[in-house]
């Protein structure tokens, strides 16, 4: 049956695993194939038309291998190329951005969103786009954060350095006003913790913080339940697919899995 | 004339900018044309046969321009391209590891060699290549140090940050007994400062600390001096050709050079 199938998960490389964590926690029955495209990892500074072409070789595989539906767990991607997959795959998609600013619009009063991300993410617009659709008089001040993916792959997400570096970051922020804060890149919820706790130092102990991979995980099961298309047959699994395997891809895998990994089969795109 | 005819200089990014300024410092008359290939960067996380195609590709861009030598300002294109492009340009091509590893051997009395460069390069095991052919008793005690090329790009060069994140990757080479460490990135002179004090402070006051982009500068000027191709005639220049400009190329090839960008001409590979 079609709820009995797997779910599609897929990034430019190992940081959207932290979705497929949060996917495991709130969908514990699913099973999981995630497709990190690690031979051509990072996309954010690809050309747009490149994020799609790429996007839909990723899709496109998983298609292949009889997915319910497909969560683009990256948001360079999600940024440029859903509608795209939508159009050529004809098959349901989901992404990153949207329900993460929709959390952050139901959680401000003021009116200010803060998101942390990449400096490319923070450039394509995506956020104040998505901000814009679901309200008026909600605005985004966005906050480009190029330390944290590589704090999060080197594994140092609490002491002083990660403390430090974020204070950098969401003093900007402070200084906005901002009453929401969004981590608007796969990888920081590895840095949850700090970042929660100088956002709640700096700004104020109300102030919400957005994970974006948790607000997927319960946007891909709304999505689930309203089509019929949750699996309930016993437990779950996650199947690990890459373009290539990296020397420490293991270690760092397991970082944003929160588990170790199983099987890894190398695929060609 | 030949000796009045550029120097050319390519990376895949801002990088090696630091290699132009060290060859400004040392060669004040050579007239440089510097060529990132920005759409493309970085080269590290990919095959070394790509990383052939791509140098390839950037080197004979600076041939068509009449240079009289190419300098590979980039550790990645250094450690699998130099003799590739030696071969297939008939041109004389001067690279940035062999230089670094000779001051090295140079300065160590050990025989401990410290290397801090990305992942990438230590793992190519391209300075323990470079250091066997130039010494059978010196080894080299190789740390990655992924956090320093972001430090670098976002400017933070001073202050608490970047001294606990160079503490981190100074320690163990402290513990190996190294006393000589080098700079095996084109990134890294930015941090220079940081660098040698912590040296100094974790391992010992006599420590070397190598600049590769320095060593490469006195090696291409021994080399012009040999063959008599130093450019006499006046003031030299700097002239860059990116492949993509990115958001905030001025100011990080400003922080790079060491003084303002000129004109800048986008080029297609």
């Amino acid at each position: 049956m079609k709820a009995d199938a797997p779910l599609g998960v897929f990034d430019s490389g190992l940081g959207g695993l932290t979705v497929v964590r949060a996917l495991r926690e709130v969908l514990p029955g699913e099973r999981i194939v995630y497709l990190g495209d690690t031979a051509r990892v990072p996309y954010g500074t690809k050309g747009a038309a490149t994020v799609v072409k790429y996007a839909l070789a990723c899709a496109r595989h998983l298609v292949a291998r009889d997915v319910k539906a497909i969560v683009v767990a990256c948001n360079t991607v999600s940024a440029v190329a859903p509608e795209r997959l939508r159009v050529e795959l004809d098959i349901p998609v989901l992404e990153v951005i949207e329900p993460g600013a929709r959390a952050a619009v139901a959680a401000t009063r003021t009116g200010r969103i803060g998101v942390l991300a990449t400096a490319g993410t923070i450039a394509s617009g995506a956020y104040p786009r998505a901000v814009a659709q679901l309200s008026t008089r909600a605005e985004v001040v966005g906050q480009p954060a190029p330390l944290l993916v590589p704090l999060a792959e080197e594994g140092w997400t609490d002491g002083e350095v990660p403390r430090l570096v974020v204070r950098r970051y969401v003093e900007p922020l402070a200084k906005a006003g901002v009453d929401v804060v969004v981590l608007g890149c796969t990888h920081y919820p590895l840095l949850r913790a700090v970042i929660e706790d100088e956002v709640r130092a700096r700004i104020g102990a109300e102030v919400a913080v957005v994970d974006s991979a948790r607000a997927t995980a319960d946007d891909v099961k709304a999505f689930l339940e309203a089509r019929g298309l949750s699996r309930t047959g016993g437990p779950g699994s996650v199947q690990l697919l890459v373009t290539d395997i990296p020397r420490t891809f293991a270690e760092v895998a397991a970082r944003f899995l929160g588990d170790a990994v199983g099987d890894v089969e190398q695929v060609d795109l």
